[in-house]
């Protein structure tokens, strides 16, 4: 154990390891794997992706310079390895919490993270930007993004291939393939092909068979008719790749990306090539962990754990608000067979796993591409099905176009659910859902809800597959409130909110997650001597207008409470309906201030952004004592 | 010209084409052009894509059934012959203008119309849910969706590629090739394949070549191992479209899309076949008239015109916000180096063009890309260049979430240029930039800017490109206002309005092109014995609290006048402020209410919206009259 440790300890940046032999790096790679599951097992994280790419990240620091050399990682999950051989051993450590390294590469955290991320697809942008910007600057320097088969799926992926292999820069697209098969013709062909395909061999083999192809009498010179043609067609047919080639990339591979001699040869000779190359690197995910290995998809993103048994540490008895909604999506799609489901590569994290085992028929992943996801949700609608497009809040950004104008503008009846809104924790700035709000208010037609806890989802999500128009509703992660579920379904007033106290002189508004804060911050409220009236806001839009007017004409101060960016979202709904109805009195808005939120527990993020109940209690104390002080003529 | 006439008139539905025969729908393609061109000469629109489609439109309500088989359209901005055929034909008189049809396809004005488009790339993912719907019905029915190669640039048709070649469901995909080739194996080959590749003798002949290539010598086992991959394999080679063979699509074509008769019979013959077929067709733009044919990107999207020469009718001789704005970045391009401008597929639109033949290096057109053209942007400025992306506000919808994740998480000196920003007028409801204000405001660390006319645009992108943060300036379609334009570049205070009128007890905060309007509004005010002050904002966000709060204890009354929707806009930002600083004091916001605006002229429609001045200072009026019935207790 105690040699084991000896290289890692040495390697403060990634120079270091240019003094590696492979030996050593394959030792260090040992090294790397324990400590990644030593501090996951902790902290939590994203395990298995990180634990497929530790030789890969070896050999691309070995053979490249960072931080000259830019390295971008997708998504950015993948990239354990990669923040502790760039300087981050020790602050490793701190992984996804309050203050210490984020789960993913951060421009303001280290020179070596050369482009941010988080949500997929971004890499081959942001590197070809980096590499025009290399050129334009006259420097030497090569830019590599490393992005996984499952982030090629979303279409700006395939936009930024589309350009890059027009524009000819040099530029080096590492495919890292962990599972499926993107091209048709690669899963077949084998690693020799990749090697031969960097020697003069390889060449001369080329030029022998389209002499042959050329000769075939079949085909005739009215098809193959000019020599580069055929090469292209060749091309295609005797090597991997043909789509990534098709689109102006150099291809090599596909290689083992856990043999680490191999991938420095194959990234050294990469690194001398020009133009844009696409290295196609296989991977396992989870390697090294028999856990992970076995269940990489439940070793995906995780939190802390057992490392002898991989069992977590703590299971919640409490069903999530993800399950509740899986399991009403089932009971509604027994009754209603028109009911369609669609996840973007997501089936297990928006609990429609099982409804997608139910109903193989009617259930839809698409991958990562929540674009196609939206409008393939408005044309089912067209078509007279009842989908439901169950998508990460933070990831519905990607569909904000096909929301408005797909959906909204036809006033298609298609249900978007929202999970993950709100603050979402260790995942930090890239992932929290605390947009949604503001992203989805203005837009016409669309109904947006937000329910109190895991019961009044249920509900919700039955009202909204019954109504003929768009509907959004939106509900945190985790753990739901541990009220009762009732299995009858109740009514759901449209645009109505619930009265959860109807008398007091201060009006609390609240929605979603933040009913139950407000409860909590009436009840201290009233230990204080002030009479507080409460209501479970349900909807953002229809907003319940009239009884906004009524309490502000029947109080002296309203309270607005919401997990969203204050600008635009549900406390500036509510000013503008005072404002249309003329009415002024003083509001307090709680919710996100105009900043992004790093990563921390909840309790901590909460704590920052002033939602706890004694902050709120605090501040809504002194509005009534300047508002008492106003009344009495003190102010 | 009389016996011309005659086949259109006949044509009150495609059930009609279904008795014609080849000459006569020849024939009545030359009609449908002559009645097109008549039309969009007096209407405007968007002649050049229409023309191109005329023979295919023919073909496939000829071949098709619909209301029943389902066309749809992709941008739809070609499918005037089909609106002209689906029973409007009359109704086309009234083409674009208010109260009359739409320019794109729109599901409320006719069952022909399968899916409402207008922005690019949705058509597949849309043909995709009308096609499972189908199936879930147990329907046997066709759909067919027709896009252009610029459309299929767009990541969303990619991952509905993806995903429909996978899912294996009878869809037919139409490529509308009217000038690049996507697939570089396609432009080679005749159409001759076309046609054997839909008969038996193609079979034969495609097994014969296998044989041969099997037997190569120089290949060995190693490298094709099976029979189904050397297929596979000989596809690629022989067969152009390998690259949606690829994907999982039957490929037919390429087909010369101005000869009836041909795509009768292939599309007659691929009505038969199953699963997902993409039929490539080759189509000239502006087919069929001269001036459009010569230059098809003048004639793309037009207004009123000459049909004898193609000259526009009215020319104006004020420059437009595009002008100003391309002149203005030659200009800083000249002077910084660092200068990169970035369009997505909108050279011209944009005024981007000069700037592209002055600076080609720092000069990227992404084609219909938008999402890959901010985050390219975002890698650009992580790389110390100063990009500029100019894109059109409603298209720039596509980016959110690049412009949130990518750009202003990291805080990247990325400056967004969204021109077409407001009210668009003939275009309609899919195009108007009504949503920017509420969808970018909400974002941290982005500054949002408006001039107040095109001088002001000039001085604002000189600041913003020297701004160390994201940046996002719109401004509206067409003719600025006339102003001088100060060559001199002038100091811009960031986050401060500038004051118009600074006394009065009425106080009009307006941003962008409603500050005309304001000034307008305060004169006629003045007129009626009001006091009025007028503030140019110039910023939405970082917005002037301090003049707002100032202002707020100084008058009886606001005044926020936005050309975007006023959900989560300016005047929503401006009662954020009064608001937050404890201010009650009226407020009135002019600005789009909560629903979409169809088309018609800007004049009509800022009357329907209720921003025209009189309207403004009728309400005005009414708001001082209560306040003062409130001040003299007559209330």
């Amino acid at each position: 154990m105690k040699t084991v440790k000896r290289i890692l300890e040495l390697i403060d940046s990634p120079a270091e390891l240019k003094r590696l032999g492979v030996a050593e790096l394959t030792r260090l790679a040992a090294e790397l794997r324990e400590y990644i599951i030593a501090v996951v097992s902790q902290n939590g994280g994203h395990l298995a992706p990180s634990l497929g790419t530790v030789e890969l990240t070896l050999a691309l620091h070995s053979v490249y310079n960072s931080p000259r050399d830019k390295i971008v990682w997708d998504v950015g999950h993948q990239a354990y390895a990669h923040k502790i051989l760039t300087g981050r051993r020790e602050a490793f450590r701190n992984l996804r919490q309050k203050d210490g390294i984020t789960g993913f590469p951060k421009r303001k955290e280290s020179p070596h993270d050369a482009f941010g991320v988080g949500h997929a697809s971004t890499s081959i942008s942001a590197a070809l930007g980096l590499a025009i910007a290399r050129d334009l600057r006259g420097e030497k320097s090569h830019v590599v993004a490393v992005i996984g088969d499952g982030a090629l799926t979303g279409g700006e992926a395939f936009e930024a291939l589309n350009h890059a292999g027009d524009l000819g820069k040099n530029l080096v697209v590492v495919l890292n393939d962990n599972a499926m098969s993107i091209d048709k013709n690669v899963g077949a062909l084998s690693e020799y092909l990749s090697q031969v395909r960097l020697t003069p061999k390889y060449i001369k083999a080329k030029r022998d068979v389209e002499s042959l192809i050329l000769s075939i009498p079949h085909i005739g010179d009215r098809v193959l008719r000019t020599a580069s043609q055929i090469k292209d067609g060749v091309r295609s047919a005797l090597i991997p790749g043909s789509l990534f080639e098709e689109m102006g990339f150099h291809y090599v591979g596909p290689l083992d990306g856990h043999n680490i001699e191999l991938m420095l040869e194959v990234f050294a000779k990469v690194r001398s090539m020009t133009g844009p190359i696409l290295v196609h690197v296989h991977t396992k995910k989870g390697k090294g962990y028999l856990p992970a290995e076995i269940s990489p998809d439940a070793f995906h993103g995780i939190g802390a754990f057992e490392v002898a048994t991989g069992k977590a540490v703590k299971s919640c008895t409490v069903p999530t608000y993800t399950q509740i909604f899986g399991d009403t999506l089932v009971e509604l799609g027994e009754k209603n067979e028109k009911l369609v489901a669609i996840t973007a590569a997501m089936p297990t994290g928006t609990g429609l796993k099982k409804f997608g085992e139910l109903f193989p028929q009617r259930f839809f992943d698409v991958g990562i591409a929540e674009e196609h996801a939206v409008t393939l949700a408005a044309g089912l609608a067209a078509g007279g099905a009842r989908p439901v497009a169950a998508i990460y809040s933070t990831f519905l950004q990607r569909a904000y176009d096909q929301i408005l104008h797909d959906v909204c503008l036809q006033n298609l009846p298609v249900t978007l659910c929202l999970d993950r809104a709100g603050i979402v924790g260790e995942d930090g700035a890239t992932h929290h859902g605390v947009f949604d709000l503001s992203y989805l208010r203005h837009i016409p037609h669309l109904s947006l809800l937000a329910p109190k806890d895991e019961n009044e989802l249920r509900q919700m999500l039955k009202a909204a597959i019954e109504r003929e128009a768009p509907v959004a509703i939106r509900y945190p992660r985790g753990a739901g409130l541990g009220v009762k579920v009732q299995m009858e379904f109740q009514p759901l007033p449209w645009g109505k909110a619930e009265i959860l106290e109807g008398e007091g002189d201060i009006a609390f508004l609240a929605i979603g997650s933040m009913v139950h804060t407000a409860e909590v911050c009436a009840a201290r409220l009233r230990e204080q001597g002030l009479t507080v009236r409460v209501a479970n806001m349900r909807f953002v839009k229809p907003l319940d207008e009239e009884l906004i007017k009524k309490w502000a004409t029947e109080t002296k101060g309203i309270v607005t409470l919401e997990e969203n960016i204050l600008a635009g979202g549900f406390g500036s709904a509510v000013l503008e309906t005072l404002q249309g109805a003329g009415i002024n009195l003083p509001v307090l808005r709680f919710g996100i201030g105009d900043d992004f939120v790093e990563q921390g527990t909840r309790q901590e993020l909460f704590a920052q952004c002033g939602l706890l109940p004694e902050q709120i209690v605090e501040k809504v104390l002194a509005m009534m004592g300047a508002r008492t002080g106003d009344e009495n003529g003190a102010g």
